[in-house]
Order: C-alpha cells, then structure tokens, then sequence
C-alpha cells in the first residue's frame, strides 16, 4: 500500500528494456546517439509541431532549465504558493535562473485564480526597485490534485502574455492530466499559449528522465549552456533518451497514466463511501487528499500503508480538519495494484 | 575502433541488470531506499574511513558540487590550465559556486608543478582586490593521461593545505588511475591528502553514476542542499545506487579499469612501433595522445576508427607536431575490444 | 512640502563640510585613510562593543552585504512582506546572496508578530526540499512607521536564535527608532540579540553613507570580499566616512532624528483633528500613513505637497479605506521645516 | 610625493563645490533629479550621439555593470590577463554576470594584440562545452600605462562584433587617454566600434562617480536592474550626478587630466635621465612604470614618496629587473605637483 508518492515507483518493463539495449552497445556522447535523434522526432510528433527539446534526469531541473530561459536581472516568476519550484526545490529558482524572486498567487486546489494573476499584472511598479515580471508558472496537474482546463490554461497564459511574460507548465504529472482531460499534448501546451513545458516521465514510469520541450527554438537559444554548466548535459544522453523513447511509444505513457488515474479514482471512491474519512478536494488524477479520524492514520500505517500528512493550510478555513482529524496525501502511480487499493478501502471502512 | 572518449561507451552487464533489478520494485524517494544506504556503507569500507557520500548522475556536477562545498565569495580556485573545470564545463565552477575563478597553474601531461603552486600561493595579494584561495583541484589520471603519484599527490595537497586551502580530486576516471598505479582509495585520497573526491562511474561501465565523497563530514555540511537546488538530489535516488553498488562489488570496478588501461598499454605499444605515428606523451592508464602524418589519421576516420584532433598546445614546443602532421587522443574503455586495438594497430602500421 | 520621503532631502550643512574638508586632500586609498580609522573608532564608543564596519553607499547594499553573512545554499531569510528587501531591492537579496529566498511573515504595522515566527520556525521541513533558515531581518523603524520596543526586539531575536538563525536589523531609519524611543544603540542592538545592523545615514542629512556594523568580527570574515567583489569598496572610502563622522560626532545624528520625528508628530496632530483625512496608524516616528478623501490629495498635490499613495493591503480589512477615499504616506525629514507642515495642515483642515 | 595611485588624490574644488550646492536642497529620489537629467544630456553632447546612462559610484561597478548587459549562460569575457576586471574586482565579473568566465588575451603593455584575439575567436569549440563569447573588453589606459590609438581600438572592435562579441572599454582613466591623443570622446568609442564605456571621473578629480555609457539604448534595457539590485541605484543620485555635471562642465574633466599627464611626462623624463632608475616602458599618460635600483626604492620612501612595487612579469622576460633592481609604478594625478616630481627627480638622480 504505497501512496507516498508515485516517484516511490520502480520503473515500467519496457523503459528498463529499452535502457538494457541501449546501455549494450553505448554510442556518441552528448546527444549525438541515435536515441536521443530518435526521441526529438518523436517529441515532434507527439505535439504537431517544430520542438527543440533538452533532456534531463529530474523534473526539478526541467524547471530550473525552462524558467532560465526567461529570466532577467531582477525577475519575477509568478506561480501558486505550493508549487514545486516555490517549496519543494531548495531555492533552485532563486539560485539557478540568477536571482529570481517567485512571487506567489492565490489559487484553488493549486489551481491559480484569473483575478490573482490579473492583480498580479496590474500593481503599478515603482521603477526598477520592483523588479520585473517574466514568467507565469502553472503546474498540471497542480500540487494539489486538479487539472487545469485547456480553456483555464488558455486564459491565463493568454493575459500573462498579453502583459509580455512567458508561460511555463511544469508538468511533473503531464502524463496524468493529458489522460485525465482526455486532449491532446498540443491542446494543453502551446495551442494554449504555452511556451515551454516540463515534460515528466520519472513519476510516471522512468527511472530519471525528463525533457523540457520549447514550442520555439528561439526561446531555447541559451539552454543548452545552461544545462551543461549544470552537470545535465550527459555524456550518455541516450541513456534518459532511451527510456523517453520507449517511454511515448505506442501510447505507453499515457497507458502507464490511465492506470496510475483509474486507481485514484477507485482510492476517491473508498474514501466517499468512507465514515472515518472524507476527500479533502476532489481529484482530477492520482492525488488524492483526505480528511481522516486522527487515529485511522495511525492504522494504516500500521497495516503497512505509506503516505504522508499534509499542511491543511491549503484549504479555505471552513474545510479544514477538525479537532481530532488530520489531512493526508496520497498518490497511486502506474504501479498500484487494485489489491492495494481495496486492502486500504477495507480499512478506511 | 571507437577511441573518441571512454564516455563512448555503453554500461557494464552487471551494472544494468542490478539497475533493471532496483527498477523492478523501486522504493522509498530521496535516497531513503536500501540501494542507497548499501552504497553508502560500500564506500565507507572501499576507502577505509568515514566518508558522507553524495550520489550524483555527471562527472561535471560532482566536481560542482565538491568544489561548493569549499566555495566562499571572491573565492580562487587552482587548477590546471586543460582542467575539465576549466574548459568543458560550460562555466559551471563560475556560476554553481556563485563567482569563483579558475586560475590555471602550469602543469606538465596535466600535472600541476609544484612550483607552480608554491609561486600561486606565495604571490602576496592586495587585500580584498585579489580575492582569496579556496581549493587546489587535482585530476586524476589527468586531462593528459598522466597520473600523480601518491607522492606527488601529498606532496601539493600538503602545500595547498599548510595555506589553508581544500583539496579536491576530480577523479572521474579515478578507477583507472588506482588500477595503473595499483594503490588503495584510501592512499590516493585522504591518506594523501584530499578532502574531496568526485569519484566516477559513468566512463568506466555505468550509465549516469558518480559520488562525490566526503572524508570530513562537517566539510559536507551544505552539500546536500547543493544538490538538491541543482536538480540532482533524484527522486529514484537509487538508480545512481544500484550502478555503483554493482560497479563497486567484487572490484567490478577495478576488473573494467585494468581491462581499458591493459587496451591503452596495448595501443601505446602499436603507437611506438609505428612509423607513421609515435607517442606524444607516456601513457599512465588508457589516455594515448598521439602525433601522427596527416594523411594517416582520415586513412583511420574512413576504416571506422572513431578519435579526436588535440591542440598541440599542451606540449612543450619542441615536441609539438611538425608540418603535416597532427595530434590525437584516442581513449580506450572497459569495452574496447583487442580486435579493435589490432585493427588500429595494423593501420597505423 | 516634501513629504513624499525623507531620502528627498539634501544633506546636512556639517556633513557636507567634512566631506568638502577631507575632499581637499584625499589619502590613501581603501579605508586605510584617517577618517575611516576615526569612523570606526566612533561606532565602537557608539556602540559599546566591539564593531567590525563597512562602510558602503546605499542602504539596498548595507541589507545586502549584512545578509550575505549568513548566506547558506538554500537558505532562507524570514522577513516582513513589506521588507524593503522583499519589495524594494529588485531581487538583490535573492541574487547577491547566492540565492536566498524570502520567506514573509505576518506582521502588524510592519512588526513580525512572534506567532508568525513561531510557526515558521516550527514547520517540519522535507529534508532537503525546503531549504534551511538562515536569518531573520527584522526593519526598525519599519515601514509602516512603527518602532519595535528593546523588549519585542530582544524576543524574536531570542526566539530566532535558540532556532540557530542570525538576526539583522534594517537600520534604515535607525536614528529614529533610537531617537523616538530614545534608548542606547547599544539596547537596540546587540544587548537585544542583533548579530548585524545595516545603519543608516543618507535618509538622515548625509548624502550616500550607510554602514554595516558586525557585533561579531567571525561573522564579518567574508564581507570584505563581498563588498569589494560588488564595487562598494570605494577607493575614496573616505567620502564615505568622512560623513559618518561628521554625522555621529556630538550626536548630530540624533539631533537630525529628533527633528524629523517632530515634525511627523506635527503631522499626525495635523491628521488627528481633520475632518477630510485620518491616521492609518499611530506612528512612532517620521513616517506617517494616513487615509483621506479622495479630492483632497489632489488638492494638495497642486498646492505644491508630495508624497506617495500607499497600497491600503497593510491594513486589517475593516480599517482599510472606504469608498471615495485613499491611502497615503507622508514623512518628515531632518529638512521638513514646520512651516511645511503647518501650511499641509491648514489644506487638510 | 603621492605617487601610489590617482585614487589617492582628493577631489577638485568644482566638484565639491557642485555637490555641496546639490546637497544644500535635495531633490527627487532615484534619478528623477535636474542634475541626473543635466548630466545624462551632457553625456550626449560629449559623445555626439544619443547614449543611455546610468551613474554608479565605483569604477569595478561600473564594469561590472556594462559587462552584465552582455552576459549570458557560459559567456566567456576576452580581457587582458592584468585587466582591473581579472586581477583587482574580487571575481565580480564572475559573480555579478552570473558566472561569466573571463579569458586572459596576450598584451604588449595591456593593449591586447590583435593575433591573440584572432586566435581566441577562431578557437573551435566543442559543443556546449566550452561556453561562448561575449564581450571584448578593453582598457584605455591599459593598466600599464599604455594607449591604444584610436586605429587600434577599430581594428580589435571590428574583429570582435564580426565574431558577434560586443565591445566594452574600462574607461577608468578615460579622460588621460582623450587627453593623451587629443582624440574626441566619440572617435575614441562608438565610432570605433565600442558599445558600452566605463566613463571614469573619480581617479580624475570626483570623490566617487562614474558612468556607464551604452550607445545603443536597446543594450541597456536590463541595466537599471542590475543597477538597482546592487545597490548602486542610488536615492539621491544626484550625489554623483553634480559631481559629473561640474566635472564635465566646460572641459573641466581635460583640464584635469591634462595636468596629471603633463606631471607623468616630467616623471618620466626624470627617469630617463636618471642613472639608478629607467622606464620600464614608455608612457602615453599619467602611469609610470620603472625599474630601479634596490635601495633607491627605500630612499624614496624614507624621504615621504608612495608608490608600489609591481610585478615584472608583465614585461618580456629579456626586460625584467636583473639581480638588485626592482620595479615599481608611479601614478600623477591632477593634484601631482611640480615640486612633487621635481623632488623625486631629485631623489632618483
């Protein structure tokens, strides 16, 4: 009963398959192998259109490469509280795009609001002591379990461009959304005014493999010293190439989200019919918060279930957990069995 | 006949199939995972002492993060003028350590001299202008395909360290030089001297794997946070553990090394048997640099053999190319074969 | 009537004489001239301690350089949302620091509250993920006008360093919080908890003279290199101390506070007994907030007044401005004549 | 007899008198001034073209902020290896560009030759790897007291923008090298291909003001940024802005330098005749470089000269002090006297 995270994943037959092949024979360093060709095309086809693409071993680093390719001396990055790059990644944003302030707006279920990101773009700077805006930052799904609708998306980055910032998705749980919102790549990210996305695989099937794709080559014209001074210029690339190919193969992606999604759905539905605990948001995917009896908590864990608390400040106040209850996260991944699922339905009661 | 780089290569049998293992079941995130904790405990034994070990995917980013380690503002750090730091990583000690300079020191096949040194840390600086020295770094086997004795090595981390610098060791092809001087880790590093190794996998049977080691744990004290704000603190942090837990087992490690340098001896052999081609320096390990007739080495390009031109510049000038003739490195792996070496060889004749 | 702040006004007629006395000769170059051995000196006796000074040119830098003392990878500075260096300083703090985030926390009237501290420094962080705190900075005066008792002071410090943080004072406005308090340097300072004080001089009558001042001359090691490496280490250092000094000597600095802070006493009388325009806040100092009809900022911007509208956001929700009115922020300088304020008086009735 | 460095000198009697009439009123904060907007329309008429400015109070400063406007990921600045920006700014090039890497060039008394420049832009790079060009930046005055012609300065300018590098001058001593070779200000800069300058006033006359001057405003668009996040966008600007503006008035800026000049040619006649000193190199200005013998240097400062000794590696090997010389450097400024030199002629015989 592993619901910590979907990185607590292995990774799927096919990609480890693929790598056990390549690794075989080897090949030209840097991005020369014909993997790493191989893949670009494939990037190329998965969205319907020109991609310059960078491969990378952590999603977290695909943030870093992607805001870098629009920061400027005093930049602003505008994203939700809780998003990734603003709590979980050490102040890479702030170190590594040379100085970056994240700036954060208020939002639903992660889900950033219009008039937070329209007050945002208004307040009148005083002169160059304000710094200046350059990035929107969405993540889909967002931290906290939503999907962004393709008209959500549009909408936001069209006023963030419109004010002359540039759009980032950082899409850790990409594959997730696309097979939850049941689009297409291209609707979700550059047909919406997406400029550069992080594209996930590590949670969803890989080992370490991850790829910023910029919907125009101009916008990528820094990124490769940028991640060659970063130590993620990998001699082998066709190592992460290797697993993305056999990754987007044949739908594999989207196969490995659909159940990683369809075991969320059946963990919501326990929890619905649950007396000791509550969902805490409705989920769009495979995360999943609830609401549960302080003592439940403690049984499961020690029925061998893993997940992990979580700060309830991201709830409106009147939803939060009472006395004696406590909030949770919980994610399936590609890898959860429904024996998993049911041993924890039968124990939420 | 593929001689361009070690990092040609692909990854040992053992190292994927323990890799394809770990991916099977994956595990606890962020190195809480059995893999990790078995490989940490591996190279406390392997080097004879406490060490903390920061598992990392590039040869680059683990000397960035040993030399951050060490890093403070208007920091100086020594290194030979061909250094990898120096000259093929982008810039990244200038940025990832926030503003450190390289000052390069006179070397000979790579080697710093100890008067180079002495003179560096004897020049008296002008107060803050002149910034201040931080770390000596050594490569071992060297850009040049030297090794420093374990005398020698003493011999300048004792100078750096009685003016109160660090040393660091970038030892990404460190196996090959502990197998060519057939010495213990422990000699060649903190016995010697070293406060900082970047030990490295990746060209010698990995995939993406190298550790950076610590023999002074207070010395790692904000490592862990380098690591994480650059995007290479990963998720499946065992992916990097179960390489180097199957590269380290039974001297896997040291079996690959003596293979790619008993091909390096090999070469080195042909070379001096050639008349078309001779040595340009000694060989240590499985670096051969070669000076040959110009017209030879497109007879080699077309007959497969895959190598690259140098800049003669390393030599002392009475020893560099004359006219019509050029100089290479060719770079012998734990997957050369001897077919190929033999081939090369007759070709050279 | 300037009121629009106190950084508009020129300097004080002893503070250009010094400067005009020790431009006619100049000196060695660096700080190794007379006046900054005088100037040190000076801020020892002031102090009662043991300094180490910097002597720099602009406030946004002495926060800086006082910051990058205690600059960790990740780190992360705990601070009021209206903190000059969240919203003032263009992202230096993020950038000059190496990458610091700024965490905000609440505050009234600019005060962090010691709840808000409490719950920054209790929150569990996630291993590496989230950072580690390094310093609290804390503004006296802050920007809403308030002062911080010893007491208040000594009790966020007290708490922030049993968490092992440093603690720095934005001493912008240092003369006015010591004046309106009228309590030691000393008090306020070190005997309260405060490991660096960023002190203040160009918005109290010289023209560009600000100095860091380390309680703890281990903490100040680096900060030579750090201000050099910026280009605030002035080879005329003395044009700098040359001000300071004449601004400390025979308490000319007080004096200059006490009769800033007069006339914001003036000011807020004015404010209490109209009927168009009211205090947003009890000042303690020379900053005054005040909220007013709408016309009559008009009114009195034609009769020749300056200052700022204010975003009413600092504010409790049910103190904020009503319809038809705005806020705005007045401050008296060691130049505002009384004269100013009685005519600002008379327009707002 | 001040001989150590022009920055020892003090500042001229219109300069201080400029800006103790500045400071008697004040004015609007951050630039918004009349003498900020008087001097930036000077700027224009000096250099015959629009030009965008930004006034900073360090010449390292002011270096740093001109190569900022070019930095980019990996850059790479081409300098002199004894350029102010590699050997005295405490690597704030390399941390205030976000990790530009600066290449040391080959020089004939600082001024870069042009076959090293060549060499260095024609250099095949590999990949990523070895970053990428930027900026040439020179010195005029070089810091061995030499002047590029205005030919020279073309020639090195248009070999660097072909390369698509821009072009930088450390104009430190700007005002001795126009006085040098009676050129004007525009024919030594952006007619010959110059795109930003470090305009120097405080080695000449100013407590502590320079400018950076962009001829092309659309390479300025980030500056004030980079300007403000430093703490060099100054409240009252108009503190360098007065010192400039008398400064520049009426040709007083060449009068100044004029002087100095005139003081280094008698300095170097008294060399030239003297029997226990001689040139090191022949001087186009106010910086003087000897060598002399041993105990004449301690002579001269027992008798109250300051100077320093310089480093000959800066000279061909076959011109180095032999055994019992050493060599030294002498700076005139604009506040050397007659009887200053004429003493030291003396001393030195």
């Amino acid at each position: 009963m592993i619901f910590a995270s979907d990185n607590w994943s292995g990774a799927s037959e096919r990609v480890v398959a693929a790598l056990a092949e390549a690794a075989r024979k080897g090949g030209p360093a840097y991005g020369a192998d014909d993997f790493t060709k191989a893949v670009e095309k494939r990037f190329a086809e998965l969205f319907e259109h020109e991609v310059t693409v960078f491969l990378v071993a952590s999603g977290t680093f695909a943030n870093l490469l992607s805001l870098s390719a629009y920061a400027r001396p005093g930049g602003i990055v505008l994203a939700h509280r809780e998003a990734h790059i603003n709590v979980d990644e050490t102040g890479g944003t702030e170190f590594m795009t040379g100085g970056s302030k994240i700036q954060a707006l208020d939002a639903e279920q992660g889900k950033i609001l219009p008039e937070a990101l329209a007050a945002a773009l208004a307040r009148t700077s005083h002169g160059y002591h304000s710094g200046q805006l350059t990035t929107l930052s969405l993540t889909q799904l967002t931290e906290l379990g939503a999907a962004y609708t393709i008209d959500e998306v549009a909408a936001l980055a069209g006023m963030a461009k419109r004010a002359g910032l540039a759009v980032h998705m950082d899409g850790s749980r990409f594959a997730n959304a696309v097979a939850a919102l049941d689009v297409s790549p291209a609707a979700m990210t550059w047909r919406a005014g997406v400029d550069v996305l992080s594209f996930g695989g590590t949670k969803n099937g890989c080992l370490a493999a991850e790829a910023v794709v910029f919907f125009d080559p101009r916008q990528a014209r820094d990124a490769g010293y940028v991640r060659q001074r970063a130590g993620q210029g990998f001699s082998k690339n066709w190592f992460i190439a290797a697993q993305l190919e056999a990754y987007l193969k044949d739908g594999h992606w989207l196969s490995l989200a659909r159940h990683a999604n369809a075991m969320g759905s059946r963990l919501a539905t326990a929890l619905r019919g649950s007396k000791r605990a509550r969902l805490a948001f409705e989920p769009a995917a495979n995360e999943i918060f609830a609401i549960m009896e302080s003592g439940l908590e403690e049984k499961l864990s020690k029925a061998g279930a893993a997940f992990y608390p979580w700060d309830p400040e991201c709830l409106p106040v009147a939803e939060r957990p009472g006395a004696g209850e406590i909030m949770v996260r919980l994610l399936t991944s590609w890898q959860t069995t429904a024996a998993e699922v049911e041993r924890f339905a039968e124990l939420v009661g």
